[in-house]
């Protein structure tokens, strides 16, 4: 950074903020941005306000849904409202709805538990997620987090709050990827594919 | 995408439309900008076309300079204005003034002839550099565009283009980077720190 353009540089600090954003492609981005006619950099603008005002959170499970319209998941008459599929983010919504093989519900937790990030359970949509299955008729809870230490925390996390409640918990089925060669896997998703072997 | 979220898609359009954002974190920064809260979000928006308004490329070097003051580099009386380098971007213009050992002047070039993108020498600002040769007292112009086919062959341009003008054309060493090992280094490479050996 050259001191003597503070309005660039702040701009690069703001882009900064965004996560994701590789460190050395922001004055790439950057460029583009100044590069952008004017028109269209206000257009750009306007789209994100315009969705931080239009687009909401569902209050029952936390899916991102239009202000004006109802949330698609929890209205839709042909989803089995009884199962309901806990994911950490909207992204993870998305590649199972993309299966095009699932017909429940969703909870979407908003992230995972990361002590080392500071995210605590109160952080997430646990809270809202028991009290639903409490006062809601739910008969399967599907945890989808991550196989990852942070996914498998939360999802611990959760069903041992849900011990006492008569919900089905499940979690996703692991074991070798469709496709994949055996000796190209790693030694633990060996051991749990053959440990959770099914019959052929 | 889900086409009931048409605002929230519209975002994800638009974000699509910025370079070096890998598809898999776009949704991640959709989720960023949604849970952020509004005044920031506004800010944000704020500093874009700010710096879209108050930042201008030099006329003369074509770096970027706040729009009411002078360019940093062409206005510097310290510097040597008959030393030019050339480099492609804002970015490879750090890079250099990082290293605080350089006192001359800059040309940005806006990029790097590309053919396979659609990027032709006009695309780029080689004729005011042609014409600031020839107009304004240059001695040496540094070719430092990068060690790539495309950063060669701009180079290479330039330098055909300037054949008959009165001004010493360099380019940057090739070789060893400092605190390599030697067997970690590519063949060309070495050969290149061979060939261009210089006395100890």
């Amino acid at each position: 950074m050259i001191k003597q353009v503070p309005t660039l540089n702040r701009l690069v600090n703001t882009l900064q903020q965004i996560p994701y954003l590789a460190n050395r492609n922001i004055y790439r981005i950057v460029t583009h941005f100044l590069t952008m006619d004017e028109k269209h950099l206000e257009q750009f603008c306007a789209t994100l306000l315009a969705a931080k005002e239009k687009v909401i959170p569902c209050s029952i499970c936390f899916a991102w849904q239009e202000a004006d319209a109802a949330c698609l998941f929890c209205n839709a008459p042909k989803r089995d409202q009884q199962l309901v599929c806990v994911v950490a983010t909207w992204h993870d919504l998305l590649a199972i709805e993309k299966t095009g093989g699932y017909d429940g519900v969703y909870h979407i937790l908003g992230g995972l538990i990361y002590p080392l990030e500071g995210i605590g359970p109160d952080d997430l949509t646990i809270e809202p997620l028991i009290k639903r299955v409490q006062t809601k008729q739910v008969t399967e809870l599907i945890l989808a987090t991550n196989q990852t230490p942070e996914g498998e925390a939360t999802a611990a996390f959760i069903a041992r709050k849900l011990k006492e409640q008569p919900v089905r918990v499940s979690c996703l089925a692991r074991g070798i990827p469709v496709g994949s060669a055996l000796d190209a896997m790693d030694r633990v998703t060996v051991f749990k594919a053959l440990a959770e072997r099914r019959p052929f």
